[in-house]
């Protein structure tokens, strides 16, 4: 899968890009097979919302299990990247964010390498976010809000918010962030399970909470130029990892025919 | 204002009805040149967010504001109310919903009439919600999200939650929201300010936090029919009216005199 011109033109005018229905219901289904599965393990990966129910993120899936380990060498995933980072990637981060049905908390306004920077001394900005749709997302159920352009400003001044939900981020000030929504407005991408959202790791963002019946799931993989690998190890390595070998891609039909073998007797 | 034919069908279906641009952009301007001096005040009638800086809900301002009481009187927003309820009303109960940029937190679902019924004993569902909106709503700064339908259900068990915000409120469950959604979908109405939100008592609805650094104030009039005015007097009487007396409409001008009035010197 190779982006247009057009597209990258998008992507680095607005600082993301949403293509719809890049995967099947067929492969959607197949992902979301496991995740009953991910989220009643008792490991540290799963981080839970503050209210102790519902699973918040899983990090590293991969790591554990062979749909979402397939999912992270996708050609449809990994090829866009290198196109737009300009060579190989590694895999920085891995999360399943699962804003649950009713219990999905908000994510503050942030920069992804804000936090990418400051705790893992990540050289540059040379990493980017690439996610998958596992449900439909709507104005209903906290879909992610950006300030497109908003990743033209570099790395903005935060704050390490400790308090505001189960997990520690590096937020941005209101001041700022109503000075950059002053300028560039904000856009809530919609589309069908199935389709992907690319965001550069200095865009802007945060997400409401999730009121709604509808979850909510969304997998990102942060990918980052394999020259640009991080410096510091100071958060542990399924949250930040410290694997910098080039992601070889699997064949389109990966996740195909995972499913295909689980339905082939022994 | 007369409701026509085909918009009280509307409301009879769908529980409530959007009206575009009712209020000229000078008479919103009127009203929000006043929040800032009601929001200052240190009285009961201002219930703050949980996080303790903005103002969630002011009740009553039509008690000691000449705006806000000229509002509560304005044929725009009685006569339709009056129509629909087939006769007389009066004001149960009057708020400001703030729902401050970035602090303007969560309600819960729930149906307005359960709180009614439940802590106020009015004796049927004759009453209903008319909204002023003094920002423009969008998808971004927590518009109302309804239950189109949900009206129909009638008053829907719930319990008492004192936790999630600052303000009590009688909350129905998740299983209950499920069914209803399922059966009636989502909607959440969005328009310019000056337009106008009217709806059922029973309408099941909520709203999500204000992330964005667009306030989004809304005015409800929480209108009764006189006949059905409350039988038990436990909260405040700046929460819940005792003066059933009713209402008699001002001239439609009523907002644009009272700017001309400020402005004449004296």
């Amino acid at each position: 899968m190779k982006l247009s011109e057009p597209q990258i033109a998008t992507f680095r005018d607005q600082g993301y890009l949403l293509l719809p229905n890049v995967f099947s219901s067929g492969e959607i289904a197949t992902l979301n097979a496991e995740l009953e599965g991910i989220f009643s393990q008792d490991r540290p990966e799963n981080v839970r919302e503050k209210n102790g129910r519902a699973v918040r993120t899983t990090f590293a899936a991969h790591t554990f299990n062979k749909a979402y380990a397939r999912l992270g060498r996708h050609p449809r995933l990994i090829e866009p990247v290198m196109q737009l980072l300009g060579g190989p990637v590694y895999i920085h981060q891995y999360k399943i964010n699962a804003k649950a049905a009713f219990d999905g908390d908000v994510w503050q306004w942030h920069q992804d390498y804000g936090t990418w920077a400051r705790d893992d001394l990540m050289p540059e900005p040379r990493a980017m976010n690439i996610a998958v749709f596992l449900d439909d997302v709507s104005e209903f159920n906290g879909p992610l809000m950006f300030i497109p352009g908003s990743h033209k400003r570099g790395k903005l001044d935060a704050g390490h918010d400790l308090e505001t939900t189960s997990y520690p981020l590096w937020t941005l000030d209101n001041e700022t962030v109503t000075r950059l929504v002053g300028e560039g407005g904000m856009a809530a991408p919609k589309a069908k399970a199935g389709s992907v959202l690319l965001f550069h790791c200095n865009l802007v963002h945060c997400s409401a909470g999730n009121m709604s019946p509808w979850s909510r799931t969304i997998v990102y993989l942060s990918l980052c130029h394999v020259d640009n690998h991080i410096r510091q190890f100071k958060r542990p390595e399924w949250i930040a990892h410290r694997d910098f070998a080039a992601i070889e891609v699997l064949p389109d039909d990966c996740l195909v025919t995972l499913a295909r073998d689980a339905l082939t007797p022994a």
